[in-house]
Parts: structure tokens; C-alpha cells; sequence
């Protein structure tokens, strides 16, 4: 959070520092298109690192980040709670009023940071034939399947309309062919209900629709990365 | 968050499932007792744990959970968020009030929450010798140095009173004995600063000092777990 504030990152203007497939980069997209801010987007291609990137996040070295005048904003969910407040006048907020409401949706959103990507790792970044990759298959599965429970027969995890827990679950939808693909699965097999919602939340929110990448691209992406890591 | 909500925790009372070596279980004992709220403590022994704490994080099975009026409430950074919020009549917020000060402190909350167990549990839960322990003091040490450049000269991590980084890392203090006698080190060699900081918490702040057990009772808290485990 300490990253240098003189940076031509832009006074008073937003500037995203992301890299395409990033769910967590992503979340941060869907959060501003929602809100209708007008933003510059840096792309990050990971390795290696920006100066930019390294400077702004020393701590994690990681995107997302969102230059606010220069100053940085780091980690995902602080970055959705701060869009919520900063420009809480921009819409309809991302969580609700009610406390009980906004813990029950931290709860699930930080679920989600805390189960679903340790998982998913072991499923597309272990080598091929690795018992992780069957292992990770079993958790990634058991996780959705809580998700697709706590989503019920709700169109969004918010109800009627997509929220938190929705924005931030949903940059993992274009990683799902990836992990079918390399887990040996089914996301809509195994939960018709989550994959349904996938789906919802792409074709009803232009906000979505205009953040995620093309599952296809995800999956050469991380084709390219495993055999940079010698995994195939 | 499904629990049952029928529980005898007592309609619009605070109830709070804890046991009482937990850093996360002690978070919201202090800022319960910061907002001057009356609740009651049921204690948790862990194992077996109690079908209350069962059916009320049916997710995460883990301390600590606030139960409000009989509704559950989990995981202690949302239960902070929760207690700030709901409370927000009760004396000083634990969070600041502009966008990115509130940012910057979830920023470094988060950082205590996905760093410090997780190098903190190799030194205390391995075996005795194992190069674990001396792989987790190393990235314990790190991440200790850290948290200390964060605070600076300054007296707590949000400035001059107690805030919400202090009140997410201070119950981790009363562990420190037990990761020094396990880890072979000392905080105060290490960190001099940031041994300050934790006695100026206790020593300055009555929600702190009467919220935390004594270290001596963590460490032989651990050795009995250590003992039961076979570590020793």
C-alpha cells in the first residue's frame, strides 16, 4: 500500500493494473463497469513484473491493483469494499445495508478467497497424472457444491440481482473449462445449479459480459504456462 | 451462517462461541468489550466440539462465531466489520472513516490473516527438530518484520488510539512466548517495536488487557497439544 505516489498513474484518475485471466483482477473490472467509472487498464503480464506493479505492491507483488490519483489500492475484496464506498453514490451498492446482511455476504466472499483457488491450483497446475490433480478435483467439487447449496433457488447469491458474493465468484466461471478439462469433470454435471448462474450472470449483467475472458482463452493460457513449467 | 437459529443463545442477546488461547475467538472478545456490549462466552474445547458451534458455522466448525439474537455470525474479521457497524452508536469505530484509510487498514488485517498462523503453525504443530521449524521462524520472522516496518514510529497501527490492524493482530501477542521457546528466538531481539507496541496495547487499553490469556497458559496449552499430537 505503499507504493510511489508520484507515479503517472494519473491524479484523481482511476488506473487498473490487471493481467486477462486474473479472477481477482476481474472482480475489480466487473466492480468499476458497474459502477460506470471510466478507468485506464494496465495489463500485467506476470512475469516479468512491472516496476509499476512492484512499487505500488510491495507487500504481495501481485494484481489486482487500482491506482486511486496514484495511490494504490491492493488485494480484491478491499478493492470491491472500497469502490463501494468511495463511489457510493455511482448505483446500486455491491453489498447490502443490513450489518447481518453485509457479514453474511463477507463471509461467503472470503469463503470463496479461502477454499476455491487452493483447490482449483492443484487441479490445472499439478503435473499430469499427479494424485494432487485428483485430490484437488474432489475438494474443487466439494466447494462448489457448498456454493451451489448457500445459492439455493436463488437467481444470485444476493437474490434477485447480482452482488458482492456474485462479483466475486463469478471471474472463476471462465476457468471452469480448465478445470474440466484438466481435472476430468463436469462444473454443470456436478452442479447444474452454479453452472445455471454462471450463465445468468453473463447474459443479464453487461458489467460481466464485459469483464470476463473466453474460457478457450483462459484454457491456452494456462496451456502456455504448464508447459513453461514442465507439467505436461 | 445456518445455523439454528432456535438456539437457546438467547433472543437479541450477543453470544460468543470462543476458547481461550484463539487469536481470531480473542478479536472479537476485545472489540465486544471496546463497544462496552454485554454478551455472554460459552467456552469451546475444541474436540469434541459443541453441536452449538456445529450447527452454527456448519461451513468452517471453527471458533469463533457471535451469535445475535440467536443468528450466527462467522469468521472474526467479518464479525469485527459486523460488531463496527451494528454497533456504530458505541463508542469510537474500529475502522476509519475515509474510503482509503478503511482500505489500507482491511489491506493489513488481511495480511495478518493470510500470513501469520500459517508460518506460525509450522513453528508450533511440527515435530520436534523437523526443518519445518526452522522454515517457519524464518517466514514467521519475515512476516513479523513486516507488520513492524507497517507501524512505524507510530504508537498503534491506525495512529494514535487502537484500531481495527491492532485490535486483528494484538491476540496473537500472548502466543509469542510459545513461538520464541518452539522457534528458538525472540521477539523483542527481532522486532522491538513491535514488542512495544503489543505491551503498550495491553498496558493502555482495558478491552485488551482483560481479553487475552496469559502466555504462560498458551504455552502450556500448546505442550499439551504437542503432547497429545505426539510431537514431542
Amino acid at each position: 500500500m505503499e507504493g510511489d505516489k508520484s507515479s503517472g498513474a494519473g491524479a484523481g484518475g482511476l488506473v487498473l493494473l490487471n493481467c486477462f485471466v486474473s479472477p481477482f483482477g476481474n472482480r475489480v473490472r466487473i466492480a468499476l463497469k458497474r459502477k460506470g467509472l471510466a478507468y485506464e487498464e494496465k495489463h500485467e503480464n506476470l512475469a516479468p513484473k512491472s516496476p509499476l506493479l512492484l512499487s505500488s505492491n510491495p507487500v504481495h507483488a501481485k494484481v489486482p491493483v487500482l491506482l486511486v490519483g496514484g495511490s494504490p489500492v491492493c488485494e480484491s475484496l478491499v478493492i470491491l469494499e472500497f469502490v463501494d464506498e468511495a463511489f457510493a453514490g455511482n448505483g446500486e451498492p455491491l453489498l447490502p445495508a443490513a450489518p447481518c446482511a453485509r457479514a453474511h455476504a463477507r463471509f461467503w466472499a472470503s469463503y470463496v478467497d479461502s477454499k476455491l483457488p487452493e483447490c482449483a491450483v492443484r487441479v490445472w497446475r499439478s503435473p499430469k497424472g499427479a494424485a494432487a490433480v485428483e485430490e484437488g478435483r474432489k475438494d474443487l467439487v466439494a466447494v462448489l457444491k457448498t456454493l451451489e447449496a448457500e445459492l439455493g433457488a436463488k437467481p444470485y447469491f444476493a437474490g434477485d440481482a447480482l452482488g458482492y458474493v456474485d462479483v466475486a465468484l463469478v471471474p472463476f466461471a471462465p476457468w471452469f473449462l480448465t478445470y474440466e478439462r484438466l481435472g476430468g469433470f463436469s462444473v454443470a454435471g456436478e452442479c447444474p445449479a452454479l453452472a445455471a448462474w454462471a450463465e445468468r450472470c453473463v447474459r443479464e449483467n453487461e458489467c460481466v459480459a464485459k469483464s470476463l475472458p473466453e474460457a478457450e482463452d483462459v484454457f491456452q493460457f494456462v496451456c502456455g504456462m504448464r508447459k513453461m513449467l514442465g507439467l505436461d
